[in-house]
């Protein structure tokens, strides 16, 4: 900068970054001097609008400068041409067509950032950082020359290196039968994905705007997936189907069988989930008003079995000991190689599996539950067929899977159903009279409120959710109807009908039978199933803690749809997690799609949780001696006030009805076992 | 090395390396140390016998060394073992099981090193140097674990880092679904194809050997392919098949019309070619006793029409100005991204086209001749329906394309036809009688010798090839029946009936009429198409000397079916090519195969050819003015002594009939031009 020059004192913010430039010099151009993340696609030809900037007016004592809107140069043609075609919101200038004309504040909104944080809402705990592996770039490209012949390709590259310094990018020969097409399209004029600073992935004509991803959860039951902006990370649509495996089996289990039986079945499978993400995909572009051509990345999280069969492994060998994973390690290849047809050059990435029992879905919760960068002693758990549990923080992070079946999800209980519309999912026992009082989903109002009966009449009441028969259970425990060893008193029939002797045993009856549907009641069996699973669930956590040295937990996130809904007093009551306070036990929403978004938004994701999993301690537990002592010590219901003191402080835990020594707990163990 | 032990001097052959290594010290060990190139897939296993080493017998006075087979420790079970199963020769010893007792003398046979030449026969100019891209490995594999969960892919990878020092390996993902019964069918062993020590691209359980590529030449006529033994160099079968092509039009240009007429017929000329080529590899594998599996790599040269077609791109820009080319740089992908069916993970090359009318035939045969390592002004010339002609050395290279059209072929010429038995190849016309003699394809004696008629009696002589039309021109032009402007002169009808009136003009008779066939006449106007064609590759040959500032070149070269039958003394009598030393113009061969060859057999020849065609300055002749003038100047036949004195030495030229001053030949030219 000549000293003869006036110049002027700009200051970026959020930044902080300054420097003084001769009058005249573009705000862009003093950005890119003082490396200031502003982004652009059409390179300073005003025509993406992608860095815009803020005139801060005012004094501004700590820089010793007055901004004004005047100290830039008036508002030019091409921003005006800009703000017709698009909207330029007041205040705002494009900083490639904005001059300097006087000491001046500048702000640059998280929007014109390449790089910038996105706030996660609801359950979701940590901010998303959008560092995005795809960027656009407008291009002008030189025409063909006889006397200086040279292909399309070579001529486009050359303006990608010109402009914007892009070198010895790669390129995916798909692309070479449409490039012809879409530079004479756009008249020598395009823009070109470029990912990773590495790899042309695609080229529309003239400028294009909108790059798209998706992200899926590819669940057992449903996938669901979210398609975002690559660019902003916002979240365009989002749709979900039912896995359409289950016509092969209901469970992971029974589609491992299934191939068993049928050798080579994993093909059929293969093909229908990835055809039901051929139609998710359409869906989702259909409402977010794109082509499939502008998605270019996909991500995946997905179980063991899942993800297997999504991308056409066989999985039987994750069905019995010793459960080998074709591969550990994260999956980066082409969308299309998985019959998934977005742009041809649109890339997949499936999020690691950490082993045979933790999938995929486990490593995108940790992802976006990020227990590494934390102190506190953080156990997530993600409850299914099987319970997928992690323990720790940046020092040290262990993880298992907890074999804890179906009952959680209702089923296999005599009166459990699926959540839906007429399911009981909240229920209360007054421990004096042993009345139950309840909700059922698509009803507002408690079942002694008035209106409850006209509310509930065309539903009727049907059975109980998963998040009821946790409840039902603990409310009986704490109504002394179940002892902590989880028999059903009988002795209460005299005091209460709905004490019923079913055989050798007694049940809790909620609702009598109807025409429609047999009694609701609560069986010794149920309660049975409740203690089996959360005794898998809670060994589980044992097992992980005492890898850890730990006698308690800081911090407790429940992931997945069983984490929204159930109350965590009552699990905590049943003895599913440990002892916590309450306030640091919450629900993490679908943490795995979130794991999943993470990695379609953010480059440096992949890698850090692919590290994150390298180091992650596994733990099998069907090889773990201990896990069957902690098994068969969990089976009972927490009732020792001290060791539960977070607990004690929110419910009256029933005092123990017999008191088991040590000893004779240890007796206890060694019969079941032999069984 | 301790002192104490007793040690031994160990000289490689051809190498000239030694040292001292310890009595017991397996020679493949020592190999290994001093960085003697000696093949090995088991890692010294004793399985793969690619390690062989000869002992020299005898006394090495300049190693002071006397070198006995006793030098070594007695024959091992391995080898013996290794010996029933294949076959060890008489003296060959398996280095990794050979211990050094005394001083010795080794040599290491071609066949053992990684990296060797292959002498290459006939027409072939250079060796081949063999640098494959593809080598196996064998390993074996940890058995999955439960106490320590991972997947097979990282095990098998483990066990390359391990056994090999290969890291970072990458891989395709269509190698997970096999992986898993790959392993376990070898019993946790497996052999692994890596590709540039970068990327695993096929394992196969136990121990594998023989890896495969195919180098293909996608001629507008032809398809011509070779199966090559990647690890030995050897081609284990050629095969070749009509370009299926041809149905939708002859020649190149009648196929880029056929997709200006259906837009999208790209497609289906794509396809065609593809299916070919699938079930050229087919007959391939099957001749050489190999699965399409052990197909790892797969080369290309074609030309620029036949290259965007194969590639599924648009031709129709190479059919007009300013003939640009989707890319014209060279191509890597997977041959499955094709739709070529070898193994999933074979990668497809095909070397940089040039120009738009200067394709990867032409860098093919740059790569064969190697004119870039040569002193000599070389001159390529591959003649077709265009000639690509390039000249240069070391210091410089310059390329163009000449529109010769078809006549050189036989095509457009009154008696030409394809060569097949019955085809007139060779003539010899006497300038006292204008009689000729001739012979025919099919048979080995001349017209004029006894048993001649009996031996053609079948086929009948049915018209004349492209080398004949050369020849017989050529002669007509030393007998004088046509004057240097190629006008026949009519007045010789009064001395011989051959020279028989056509209209205004006359022809030359070679043979009369029959039932089943016109007479074979060589009619004016063939002679003009012989002159046209001549002129518009001698245009192009001249445009290039004067390009380089050259009046004569050191040596030609002709490429192609075209250079492997003409006569070169009659393509100089024409006027085709400059004067140049006889015993310096010969025939390449298929030059563009060789090349094609080349690139799939030697990683570095890839680079190397890329940087040379980078570096070839292409001229356009259609935007050239001079070529137009060389062009009209090269329409007449040579006749000046002193300007061809090599053609001088063996043959008689006529004398110019009338002397044109340059003047007049100005006039002329531009007379011509304004028609």
């Amino acid at each position: 900068m000549s000293k003869s020059n006036p110049d002027a004192l700009v200051v970026f913010t959020p930044s902080g970054k300054r420097g003084r430039f001769p009058v005249g010099t573009p705000l862009l151009e003093a950005a890119r001097y003082l490396n200031v993340d502003i982004d652009s696609v059409c390179g300073g030809r005003g025509i993406c609008g992608r860095c815009q900037i803020l005139v801060s007016e005012g004094e501004f004592a700590k820089f010793g400068i007055t901004s004004t809107a005047q100290s830039l140069e008036p508002i030019t043609a091409p921003e005006l041409k800009y703000a017709e075609r698009r909207e330029l919101k007041p205040g705002r200038r494009l900083s490639c067509h904005t001059k300097v004309l006087q000491d001046i504040v500048v702000d640059v909104p998280a929007e014109s950032q390449v790089h910038h944080q996105m706030v996660r809402k609801g359950a979701e705990h940590h901010d998303i950082e959008l560092n995005p592996l795809v960027h656009l770039y407008y291009v002008e490209v030189q025409e063909p020359d006889m006397h200086d012949p040279s292909g399309d390709l070579r001529r486009l590259l050359n303006a990608l290196e010109y402009d914007w310094q892009l070198t010895e990018l790669d390129y995916d020969v798909a692309l070479l039968p449409q490039l012809q097409t879409v530079l004479r399209e756009g008249k020598w004029s395009a823009t070109v994905a470029v990912r990773q600073g590495k790899e042309v992935v695609a080229v529309w004509p003239g400028f294009h705007e909108g790059v798209y991803g998706i992200a899926v959860d590819v669940g057992s039951t449903t996938v669901a997936a979210h398609l975002c902006d690559l660019t902003s990370g916002d979240v365009k649509a989002s749709a979900g189907v039912m896995n359409p495996q289950i016509r092969f089996g209901e469970d992971l289990m029974s589609r491992v069988s299934y191939v068993m039986m049928n050798p080579g079945g994993e093909v059929s499978m293969t093909n229908a989930v990835r055809e039901s993400l051929n139609g998710l995909a359409r869906r989702l572009a259909e409402e977010a008003g794109c082509e499939l051509t502008d998605i270019l990345e996909i991500t995946f999280v997905a179980n063991p079995v899942m993800h297997h069969l999504l991308m056409g492994i066989n999985p039987v060998e994750l069905g019995g000991a010793p459960f080998a994973l074709a591969t550990d390690m994260a999956i980066n290849t082409l969308a299309r190689d998985m019959d998934i047809r977005l742009n041809p050059q649109a890339r997949a990435y499936l999020l690691p599996c950490i082993a045979g029992h933790v999938g995929a879905d486990t490593a995108g919760m940790v992802l976006a539950e990020e227990p590494y960068n934390h102190d506190e002693m953080t156990l997530l758990v993600d409850v299914g067929t099987n319970a997928e549990i992690v323990l720790g923080n940046r020092h040290r992070l262990v993880a298992c899977s907890s074999p804890t079946g179906p009952a959680f999800e209702g089923a296999q209980i005599s009166a459990g159903q699926r959540a839906a519309a007429g399911a009981i999912e909240r229920i209360r026992i007054d421990p004096e009279t042993l009345e139950p009082r309840y909700r059922v989903i698509g009803c507002d109002l408690w079942s002694d409120e008035p209106g409850f009966a006209e509310a509930t009449a065309e539903t009727g009441i049907t059975g109980i959710c998963g998040s009821g028969i946790i409840e039902v259970v603990a409310e009986m425990y704490l109504a002394g109807i179940i002892n902590q060893d989880g028999v059903v008193d009988g002795s209460l029939a005299a005091k209460s009908s709905r004490i019923v002797a079913d055989g050798r045993t007694f049940s809790y009856e909620i609702l009598p039978p109807t025409k429609e549907r047999s009694a609701i009641r609560i069986m010794q069996n149920d309660v049975r199933a409740i203690q089996l699973a959360k005794a898998a669930l809670y060994a589980g956590i044992k097992l992980l803690m005492s890898y850890q040295g730990v006698e308690a937990v800081d911090r407790i996130r429940f992931a997945g749809a069983f984490g929204s809904h159930i109350d965590v007093k009552y699990a905590m009551v049943l003895g599913l997690i440990p002892d916590c306070d309450l306030q640091q036990v919450s629900s993490a929403g679908n943490a795995a799609g979130t794991g999943a978004r993470i990695a379609l938004l953010d480059e440096t994701a992949r890698q850090r949780i692919e590290s994150v999993v390298r180091d992650i301690e596994k733990i099998e537990t069907a090889v773990e001696p201990a896990f069957q002592d902690h098994f068969v010590n969990a089976m009972a219901f927490p009732n020792k006030v001290d060791a539960f003191p977070n607990l004690s402080q929110v419910v009256n835990l029933p005092a123990a009805k017999e008191v088991v020594a040590e000893d004779s707990a240890g007796e206890g163990r060694r019969r079941r076992r032999r069984r």
